[in-house]
């Protein structure tokens, strides 16, 4: 499911040479227009992405991108699939990059255009006290949503919701029958930049947070938006308390995740995953299908399916148990 | 100290054949009046209970209960002690029952009731800012409520307590001199349910938070009501910032919960516990009294009286700093 | 730099008589006049200052107080350093020394103080909806406050500011171009307290929150302020989301600390360091510079510059992943 990205507008009429400029690299002859900034499996044929680590090599292989931005060392071995544009600084560069296409991804701190709700705007939603809805919101029929909570312009929140207190929804497409619960917080930017002594980088975030239909999200969850890709939360998840999914994390559907679980950033969960309270998964990992992890565990490996493991690092569970004993 | 529960209406005159009937068993002749739902350990003569595990059968031999859902396999075992009500699936019966008895239970989500409070009700309690206080709350004197507050319906807090800003309190009776600190959510329904591939059930969760004298809650925690029975602080006991409480636990007196401890549903800790940062504690477990645990530890069984433990999983602590030289 | 505490006022003409007197000591002759209490390390001449543990005894030589409350058994080690104020319960006694120089440092909890800001009072600097600040807050220029976010009394917010909704901050000194996120609790008192059987006595923090330039912190931290020295945030710090840093943790320059890390009170991390996700620092510790700590490791021990380590209890990298393999 492709789902239009109403965030931020995206500047029209870029050009290859445009980037061979912000980037620094010399003049280009050839005036190719590049559409979009994309990660390599969402990347159309006429999007710019990038590749940082030989770990998406296969991905590389199944692109549609033409033009990737990469370093000298990976410039030889992607060659024969796309055409590389060869930086020092992959992340630095995609960052500028995508500033180029976003100009506004970085000014989104706070929604000042939003405000308490007009009723005849919004069809049997009830609404509690001191509600701030922004610009281009849609809320669908028999949608509650409670005090004090904020929804930022362009969200869009499916029917059937139940959006608790003090709840904080920027950045988000919400599916139907979702219930966020009290002082969530969705879609801020993720915790990337690129490090500087003096002043660190803030990198752009231009994804969004995907919540599929009849998922529950527990009080005080962060979750993060995507950095060009979306953090999804597969139907039919339910998350508990204090859990915190980093920017690009995808989770699939029917996923048990319980209290104070924290996912880093870019892992992929399968589906009907049930992970224990406290369990930390690393970032860029890949947790297959009905997997279970145990409370506490560390989980710094990919998972195959119907596995299960506890331990940090996380282990089968038949070991953890015997060495344990 | 049995605290009267104004939280969920009860409905009336509902008899055993209204239970078989919305459980799907054949029709009963008995006209058996049922009074309530309950914990073995808390139902009177005249209520339902229900036993899924056999950790409880000395519970059961102990409760007043005569009617017992359960499966079919313990059905045997617990029949000379009470009338088994045969199911599947008792957690699901359990719900169905819950539901009977308290058809609005699933919905508490937001209270709407709630409004800017009228000084004359409440005599020497100082509210902030855009507090907000439910139908039938007493709280008592010299409390102060800090801004952004939301007191919900029936809550009762006592005197000299201090609740600060942006906290949500809902389904709790909180004791006197008792700290809640910025940002916690007291009484959200637990993180329970019935799973289902296509859309988990919600599982209507009666219980309530009982905070007792002199307590103080960090900020940010997540306190969860209990499902049948309450989840209690005991009087006297500290919770640092970050700390999570599954429903059903029971926490004793004179207790120190440092920050970003988490306990998972239904668990008993002893008076006088000290629990060190990101501790995790199991669901379903006995911690003694006086019981130390190391910061970190992962306590996956019972924890006997005046011990130190430490070690995912925990274990004595001269054993972990053995193992660990 | 040293930082002037404008949050609780200082009685003026305390006596080392006076002291002797809140602490049930017997008459003094002597008519000194006492200027403060402090930590050893930042005391005065004429602060009165107290050790509780040889690990300070290094500092002790250093310090430049005279008096300093301890008991029996380290006086005579530091009398030819200081003269020594010999108590049975150091920590109650600094408790009740500070509560003596400072009466109102227990009542901070909420500030009714905090109103809607007039905009002619800050020049250039954008409020959302429904804020409240306190009086003689100081923000700089070109600052913008998201919605619902509280700024108590006396607070001092740097120029290029972002600070996202549903913020509280207390007690806190904040540098220019630093970012706090939605969710976040700055300055509130530390967890310490004196266990008492009856009724846990509260200790007053009169330390601030120091946030340095550049800092960005997560949504829904919790960053506690010192109890007589400062929580210090170093220049060019990122802090991801759900972090907690409990009271007197000093935390260098340019350091990335990752998501649900907590550090319990009173340690000093230094420069360049990174800590991965759920990693937990215990109190009293020194971290040095470039350190590296693994995600979900426990630090119990000091750690020296450059290192990589990881683990429960984190140990060399190299030896935990041979360990693990």
């Amino acid at each position: 499911m492709k789902i239009k990205n109403k965030f931020f507008s995206k500047q029209k009429n870029i050009y290859l040479s445009d980037i061979y400029n912000v980037l620094g690299k010399k003049k280009l002859k050839e005036n190719i227009k590049i559409n979009n900034i994309s990660d390599l499996d969402r990347a159309s044929k006429n999007d710019i992405s990038f590749l940082n680590s030989l770990k998406y090599i296969e991905v590389l292989k199944q692109s549609k991108a033409i033009y990737v931005i990469t370093n000298e060392k990976y410039s030889g071995l992607i060659n024969k699939y796309c055409k590389p544009v060869i930086v020092n600084n992959v992340l630095k560069s995609v960052s500028i990059v995508t500033n180029l296409f976003y100009p506004e991804a970085l000014n989104d701190a706070v929604d000042f255009l939003a405000k308490e709700p007009k009723n005849k705007n919004f069809k049997k939603v009830k609404f509690g006290s001191n509600v701030l809805i922004g610009k281009n919101v849609d809320i669908g029929l028999n949608t509650i949503i409670g005090h004090n909570t904020i929804i930022e312009s362009n969200v869009s929140i499916g029917s059937k919701c139940v959006i608790g207190n003090n709840v904080l929804i920027k950045n988000s497409i919400i599916g139907n029958n979702v219930r966020i619960l009290d002082g969530a917080v969705l879609g801020k930017k993720g915790f990337g930049f690129l490090p500087d002594k003096k002043n660190n980088l803030r990198y752009p975030h231009i994804g969004m947070v995907v919540i599929e239909d009849n998922v529950e999200i527990g009080c005080n969850n962060t979750i993060d938006r995507g950095s060009l890709s979306n953090t999804v939360i597969g139907k039919n998840t339910f998350i508990d308390n204090q859990v915190h999914v980093a920017h690009n994390v995808k989770i699939g559907e029917n996923c048990i995740i319980t209290g104070q679980v924290g996912f880093a950033g870019s892992s992929n969960i399968g589906k009907n995953v049930m992970i224990g309270g406290q369990a930390g998964i690393s970032g860029h990992l890949k947790i297959g299908n009905n997997v279970q992890i145990g409370g506490g565990s560390g989980v710094v490996k990919n998972i195959p399916d119907n596995s299960k493991v506890m331990g940090y690092p996380a282990k089968d569970i038949r070991k953890f148990l015997k060495d344990n004993k």
